[in-house]
């Protein structure tokens, strides 16, 4: 087992110490973080994580979405990389494992690599994909999106955050904060994908095991839903004249979720968004925007009760106006064979309880999945909970999770035989 | 009739003029305006009034809350000011009248005045009260409340807008851009209040009447109600276990309107502002706050409807925890005998056409009417709509009202015989 494996030279303090150093970057209130996508505490993020890529001489790109790949290089650099990854952005008063973990248990991996001077054929890169949350730009897994299908790079950048800024104008500044590194076009050939992430439900946790094998990840279709009423004074306009778009958005919303969450229990349903304009307690409100973020593992039940939302917001308008645009489609994702079965092999040799698990959240593997075979590896969450400054995990299962990615990117980036010596 | 008439000096092309003027304080995109409570725009619209009133030798003093009064001196200064006034403040993206009107109509009144050197015995001053809107800061009609009651001063200084900035320090910002303005004590003897509106309704428009002579005031409550659920993944916690914040605000919402107007048909209910947090598309609200302005013209009413606000949210809470905090309250007030009566004959003498109206707008004078006889004139406005930028007044309607105003105000105020005679 020594000559393929380099899980026992994974640093669990060093990993959990990263963690700690990358909260720094836009801690919030309650020991979260806030670090939304392309904001000056994204950047400084990303900053770090180069500057602790310079320090071992791992090479890093950006591309044109703001991707960035830290690279160690193959003995066969041809070779298109083995690639894992996540994400750097959080949630507003998120966590600071979310996506942080998949980046950090992936630079652990180059870094034990490299301590052990263990030389691989397939280059292997980590990658911090652009806007996975969706919080500040829609749509989530932004970066990884435009990876898998560059036709979309155009579009993104046009897209816009709350208060008007585009994509396209944040990404200056991610570049002029990177002024010397490498640009690469979007989308390049990747040999295998693996991703490292907490789980985010409770399942592992109430399971008592440590590795999750994920089988999937549920489909998802956003909407963005724009009511428009008629604004005027609200101690003047009687009831049968009036348009008032919270009146109508609110019956929408209800009508909404009891009908979805009616079809069965794997249903997930949710207005995160709602702007009022103009948001005056003395106001009829004119128009209200709203978000439906709606997820289920199959297909026909997203195509059945997401064709109705047009249906249901129409019996519900009340006089007011309204468009439901879909903002973002992703059909369910099925992990199969190869890499579900080598997280399994690792799990077993390493003596990890595991068990495989279907993804609730939405991942950036998922997009990778349309290029190369493809999966991803969960540890537990405290509680299941997510999206929330409470969101925790035990230091030994962070340690857990990237020793099993170790070995399974040492087989699939394969290891060259024999084994460089150790200093020292 | 000569004698004691200044009506036909009221120059109907000069107040209009102001209305322009005053409108490129805050000016909104489609012709309207956005004049917050003591933003830069609203300052900037007072210091115009101020340059108006030094140019014609008014005095002008502010309060500890703000209000700002413009006062022609009586030939007998002891005796209480004979007072006009409204406010400067808009919604956002409110109209170009709704306020304006009142307190330009009151300086056209000063200035037909000096126009004809009439004397008056009472001095007459032209009341700006702050933050009749409520728009930025809760309550609304916050400079008069407190000009009723002193003591709610130091309550309505903590007072914070939607980025937390509180009346205390926008009140500063004020004064210091009216480093040589007088100051006075907050609440004072007062001869009499007649405010000078625009309707905000339909019916003297739909009755083809110009004058609205107000017989009184609907009654108000306001509350904040704030929802507390948890903040989750939008794609994993499944609904038995979410604590939805945005889905139990939209129940208690739904069920609020349906029960209010369930009471009768004079029922204003508005929910006007709406704050998710964190509001984002893909996190389960943990948070929730919004408003109700509730509406009536009847006590009983107010109180019956109002007081099961409680319970409905307690029925659609839905395992969320809530607070229901009533924020400002007013009853319904009537304008009774000398100031509506006198609002009649003036307007008979003028023959302008005429109607009682009742008031389903708020309005400073509602505080005043507590203090001193007071009473209101209305004038139509296209359509009745008003807290839009598309409220629309024809100038005509305002030389009428002012015209009205400058008689009823000569009337109150005394005037002092002979004339002065007319400058050339």
């Amino acid at each position: 087992m020594k000559n393929n494996s380099i899980a026992s030279s994974v640093d669990g303090d060093r990993l959990w110490q990263r963690h700690l150093e990358m909260a720094t970057f836009g801690p919030s209130e309650n020991g979260g973080s806030t670090r939304l996508a392309l904001t000056k505490e994204d950047i400084d993020g990303r900053l770090r994580l180069a500057e602790w890529a310079a320090k071992r001489g791992f090479k890093v790109f950006l591309d044109g979405i703001g991707n960035m790949f830290v690279r160690r290089e193959g003995t066969n650099p041809t070779l298109p990389p083995v690639m894992t990854g996540s994400h750097l952005d959080t949630q507003p008063q998120g966590g600071r494992f979310d996506g942080v973990f998949g980046v950090l248990a992936g630079f652990e991996v180059l870094e034990a690599l490299e301590d052990t001077r263990t030389a691989t054929q397939h280059p292997i890169e980590v990658a911090v994909w652009t806007n996975e949350e969706g919080a500040r730009f829609w749509p989530g897994c932004m970066g990884s999106k435009v990876f898998a299908d560059p036709n979309k790079l155009q579009p993104m950048h046009a897209s816009k955050d709350i208060n008007g800024i585009s994509v396209h104008s944040s990404l200056a500044q991610l570049f002029l904060a990177f002024p010397t590194t490498p640009r690469r076009a979007v989308g390049f050939p990747v040999a295998s994908y693996v991703e490292a992430h907490i789980e985010q439900g409770p399942i592992l946790e109430a399971e008592k095991k440590i590795i999750g094998i994920v089988t999937g990840i549920q489909g998802t279709r956003r909407f963005r839903v724009e009511v428009e009423g008629f604004q005027g004074h609200a101690g003047t306009v009687p009831a049968e004249l009036r348009k008032d778009a919270v009146r109508a958005s609110v019956n929408m919303i209800a009508k909404l979720q009891d009908f979805a969450y009616a079809a069965d229990s794997r249903v997930r349903f949710t207005v995160g968004r709602i702007l009022v304009e103009p948001n005056a307690p003395a106001v009829i409100p004119g128009r209200v925007t709203f978000t439906i973020d709606f997820r289920h593992p199959e297909l026909s039940v997203l195509n059945e009760v997401g064709d109705q939302i047009e249906t249901i917001c129409a019996q519900n308008a009340a006089g007011c106006k309204f468009k439901v645009n879909e903002i973002a489609r992703t059909n369910p994702t099925d992990f199969k064979g190869l890499i579900p079965d080598l997280i399994e092999d690792v799990s077993q040799k390493l003596q990890l309880s595991r068990m495989r698990v279907y993804s609730g959240a939405g991942h950036d593997a998922e997009n990778l999945a349309m290029l190369c075979p493809a999966g991803m590896i969960f540890v537990p969450c405290e509680n299941g909970i997510s999206h929330n400054e409470k969101e925790n995990v035990e230091p030994d299962h962070l340690k857990a999770g990237a020793r099993v990615l170790a070995d399974v990117i040492l087989a699939l980036a394969k290891l060259v035989e024999p084994l460089y010596a150790k200093r020292d």
